[in-house]
This record gives C-alpha cells, structure tokens and sequence, in this order.
C-alpha cells in the first residue's frame, strides 16, 4: 500500500514575505505550482498525495480535504485517526525530489525528520501516524524531536538540502532560479526573473512589464 | 588509497560578516573550530585532511600547505598538479557529518557537487583532480557544473544540507545551534550564544559578559 503524503495548504493570500516582489494573484499562482512540484515529486517516490487545505481547492486526480483549521490543530485531528504511516511535506518546496521522499519514507527509524531552515520543520514521516502529534511554528525542529524522545520514539534526521530549503522570502528565490527544474520555476522565469550578481553576492532581479 | 580531502582556509581576520556579533579574535576562534569540525568529518569518512592556507597555520597530525594566493589560483595550481581523487571542500561547514562526505566520494559518476545557499559551491569530490578547474565567487555552482559540461565530466549534485550550510552571517548560527554537535557550537555556547525567538521567528542572542 502507498505511504499517503499529506500536504497542508493555504490557497488563499499564501507567502506574505514575498509581497516585495509579487503581487497576491501572483503569489497564490506560485503557491500553486509549487505545490504541484510537490505532488510529483512524492507521487513519483511511489506516495499517494493528499492535500490538508484551509480553503476549498482543487488539483485534478489529488484528493483534497478542506479544515478550517490552523496548522497543528487540522493535522492533529487527522493524525489521531491515522495508524498508517503517513508522510507530512510542507507544500512551500520545489526543489524537493523522488530520491529525497524515497530517502525519507525508508527509514528503518520510527520516523524520520528533514529540518527547514531556521529551525523549522519541513517534512515528517511517521511510521505510524496516531502515536505523534506535531507543534509547528518557531523552533519546530527540536519541539518534533523532543516529542519523539518522549514519546520513545527513535528519529533519524534526514540530511537534504531539497526538503530543507522552503521558499518564503525573496532570497529563497535563488535557490528555486538555481536548482528548481519544476513548475514553478518556469513560472518564475515566466514573470520575468532572473540572478542578478552584485558584488559577488547572488540575488534575483525581475525585470519589468513594458508598461511599468 | 584514501581520497585527499582539500580543505581551503583563511586563519587571518575570517568571517568578516559575523563582525557584528564577534570580534576578530573570536571570529579566528571559531574559524578555527570550524576547520576543526570539518577534519573530523572527512577523517571519519576515510579521508585523508590536508589544508590550504592562506596564511601559515597548524593543526597537529594533519598537513598544511601555504600559499599566499587567491582561492581559486591557489586551487587551480594544486589540481593541475593531482591526478588522483580529489574532495575540495570548505572550512566553514561545521554541520558535515562523515554521512554526507561518503554519499559525495561514493558517487559512480566522474564528479559530485554540492552546493551552497545562495549559488555557491561548498564541496566538490573529483574522480581525477586534473581533469577540472574551478570558479568560485558568485554563483560558482553554475560555473562548476558548466565546466564539468564543457569537458565531458559526469555529474552528480548530492542533496545534503549538512555540506549546504555555511556559516557566514548572524543567522546561520541559528543552524550551527540547532544542527551542530562539535568544536564549534560549543564555543558558541561558550560565548553566551543561545536561540531566540521573536514572533515565532528563530534566532541568536548573546548573553552580554558581567561587565559589559
């Protein structure tokens, strides 16, 4: 039976912090899409997507369960009746791929971890979902690795740059303009984007519509 | 044979960026962990250690080789000469774990890359040292795996966040804090360095000394 990876999801005004450089129409299309290079990469790691949204939402062949919850409250409620394994993956990463969930996924751990930078948590795979429960927000990282030590529950670290990097702020677009070879990054282009390189320092430039 | 681990470094006046929270002298303190975390790792992967310094330097068992030039001339002059395996990898990655450097000399392919946030490259392993060149600076990833293009070399990028993080600014401490387990993040302990959290956001402060 395929390991179901379970992707939470807001649709709706998603990735404030890249307000600077996109507009929420914008923002919302990039949300999209890098939630579609998501649900590819797990599906071709042999998972079966399913997609935790807090607004109505739709991708085609993917089921969608809609709560109106926030984060911890919406995937808890769902773990408790959950005695599968069950993968957790942020939707904010583009860069992730098969051989990274396949790492994941087949850990001879309890469960297996891949740490978001800054201290957050980006994926979760649970070898049995009901005996976890997850506190996301702040230092996320160490709050999922203590639950698992009291909960007896051993953890392997999985070391990934792909799961690690999330895209939130106009900087994390480099690493998506560099390494994403997905949807969203050709919406990226798309919009115009590019490197820009300032005194040796890598950054991302957009370039203007004719009318602006 | 094992493979020579090259290990370029600058012991005088390092980490210039970290000056708002280090001073000179601590900033050469934790370089100089740093460089020591790294040993470690590749000494456990089955590397030999040999570094590169800018400036005379030592580190008891391990060969240092000194040459006053710029990183890449420095390096282009010892790959020209080395026609052996060869992992160049750099002094500031004190989350590397022996894990990560065997995925990266373990590769079928004529070389492994990894790379840096924000374009760079923080680790490349070379079947044949004399059959590459470097480039660093600016996106030197996409130099890197250009030059492997233009001469025909197989390459594979290893997704490892542990050799991804380099330590140049305040907030990659927070990686060092949460990740590390070696010299260096108990020297940052040491100085009074501890997580903070602010809005749900991650990152360090310091504990001002007594008189201060």
């Amino acid at each position: 039976m395929p390991v179901t990876a379970l992707i939470p999801f807001r649709p709706r005004n998603p990735k404030t912090r890249l307000s600077c450089v996109l507009s929420e129409k914008e923002r919302e299309n990039l949300a999209d899409l890098m939630i579609r290079d998501v649900v590819a990469a797990v599906s071709e790691a042999g998972c079966r997507p399913m997609i935790l949204s807090t607004h109505p939402y739709s991708l085609p062949g993917i089921d969608v369960e809609v709560r109106e919850a926030g984060l911890n409250e919406g995937l808890n409620r769902f773990l408790e009746e959950w005695d599968d394994p069950l993968l957790i993956i942020m939707a904010d990463l583009p860069l992730v791929d098969s051989d990274a969930v396949k790492r994941l996924i087949s850990t001879r751990k309890k469960m297996a971890i891949v740490p978001g930078r800054g201290g957050g948590t980006n994926a979760i795979y649970l070898s049995k979902a009901s005996s976890f429960r997850v506190d996301y927000y702040g230092a996320s990282f160490l709050k999922h690795t203590k639950i698992a030590r009291e909960r007896g529950l051993s953890c392997q670290v999985v070391d990934s740059f792909r799961i690690h990097t999330d895209v939130d702020e106009k900087e994390d677009l480099v690493e998506l303009l560099i390494h994403g070879t997905g949807f969203s990054v050709r919406y990226l282009e798309e919009l115009g984007f590019s490197l820009s390189i300032e005194k040796g320092r890598v950054g991302v430039k957009r370039e203007k519509n004719g009318d602006e």
